[in-house]
């Protein structure tokens, strides 16, 4: 029974880093189709977040058949039940590309990207891509020494979100109310995205340590500099 | 055994209920110090966020006592995976609300809602609180039909989301970028407290019917008319 429990878990460990790596494809285009307006790339990214949703609906299907079939107590328990939140963390950050993505098909053939902020959002998009590569990372090897990299990485996204509205909020601002609303959202989103992958990051530390972080935990950073 | 697995339910239905029910103070006063700019009001609801995510938290392990001790399969598995989700859901209301009442405290003392938009947010406030009490009801009865009450409401508030950014992106809109970034960010807050409302009441009806649809499957109005 162990013996196949493990088996399940592996084919769920092996899921998550399935899921993760389609992540981690449609951040990286998102992001790139953002700063170049490519729509081109960004429509990939809007028809292949269904892939996504599907292989963590699948996912979530494999987990509750696991506790049906195996009853798992303890900490293979939680494993499971814990499964079934990265999973959700996971399909949330495909949805955050496919709005990057949306934005800039909303925009196109103008930019989305707001002038004054280019070098700002490529590193946003940058350090996103980053924080998706090293989770898929750690949902691989459970190297618990990547969780701090994908912290340091996301105080770097949080840093970078309070500077966009610091210029948008600056005397300095040029941009109209679109550009406004597309820093304001698009910043937003890379911020979350980040969130969700320490959330997800902190599960894999607490499967390992015992020591839970509840989902309830990651820093949010809501809007600029007066947080 | 049966017997003891539907104690575990009641218990775990009253917490859903209770947590509704703090959730729904919690946009209750979010939206009333928002549209008055009332900072006293909008500090109760951030110091009342944590005990919403406390009690999330505890149900998520009375769940997680319950899959161990009881190992319940078939649908009385699926309603106890559900109340898992179901408290990720009312907790990220629980969020939203304080994210609404943190917008307030930032501009006081001037008003978090831009003018021009007062009575669009007053609008949605109302929904997005009627939306939290119908969901309590539903959690409370059960009773379905208020499900399609909550789907017409979020309809509502979809259609306001839209207008605030077909008013914000017109050439009639005076807002200086503050405003714009207040009123996109309170725009997406009260639409997405909807679309978690939607996602519970799903939930609730699918337990009853069995007619699952995914958590992923809420409409999500990403950004403004053009969409």
């Amino acid at each position: 029974m162990r013996e196949v429990f493990h088996q399940s878990l592996e084919d769920v460990q092996g899921r998550l880093v399935e899921i993760a790596e389609l992540v981690t494809i449609a951040i990286d285009k998102a992001t790139r189709a953002f700063g170049t307006s490519d729509v081109g790339l960004a429509e990939e990214v809007i028809e292949a977040d269904s892939i996504i949703d599907e292989k963590a609906i699948a996912l979530d299907e494999l987990a509750i058949e696991i506790l049906a079939r195996q009853q798992p107590v303890a900490r293979d328990l939680r494993i499971v039940v814990s499964a079934l939140r990265m999973s959700a963390s996971l399909e949330r950050m495909g949805d955050i590309a496919e709005h990057i993505a949306q934005l800039t098909r909303m925009r196109f053939p103008e930019r989305a990207i707001p002038k004054g902020l280019k070098s700002t959002f490529l590193k946003m998009g940058e350090l996103d891509v980053e924080v998706a590569r090293q989770l898929t990372e750690l949902l691989r090897t459970q190297d618990l020494a990547i969780t701090e990299e994908i912290r340091n990485a996301d105080d770097d996204i949080d840093d970078l979100h309070v500077s966009v509205f610091e210029k948008v909020l600056s005397d300095s601002w040029q941009g109209e109310a679109s550009a406004t609303v597309d820093a304001t959202l698009a910043s937003r989103y890379h911020e979350r995205f980040a969130d969700h992958a320490v959330s997800v990051a902190k599960k894999v530390a607490y499967l390992s340590t015992g020591d839970w972080t509840p989902a309830t935990d990651t820093i949010e950073i809501v809007v600029g500099p007066t947080q």
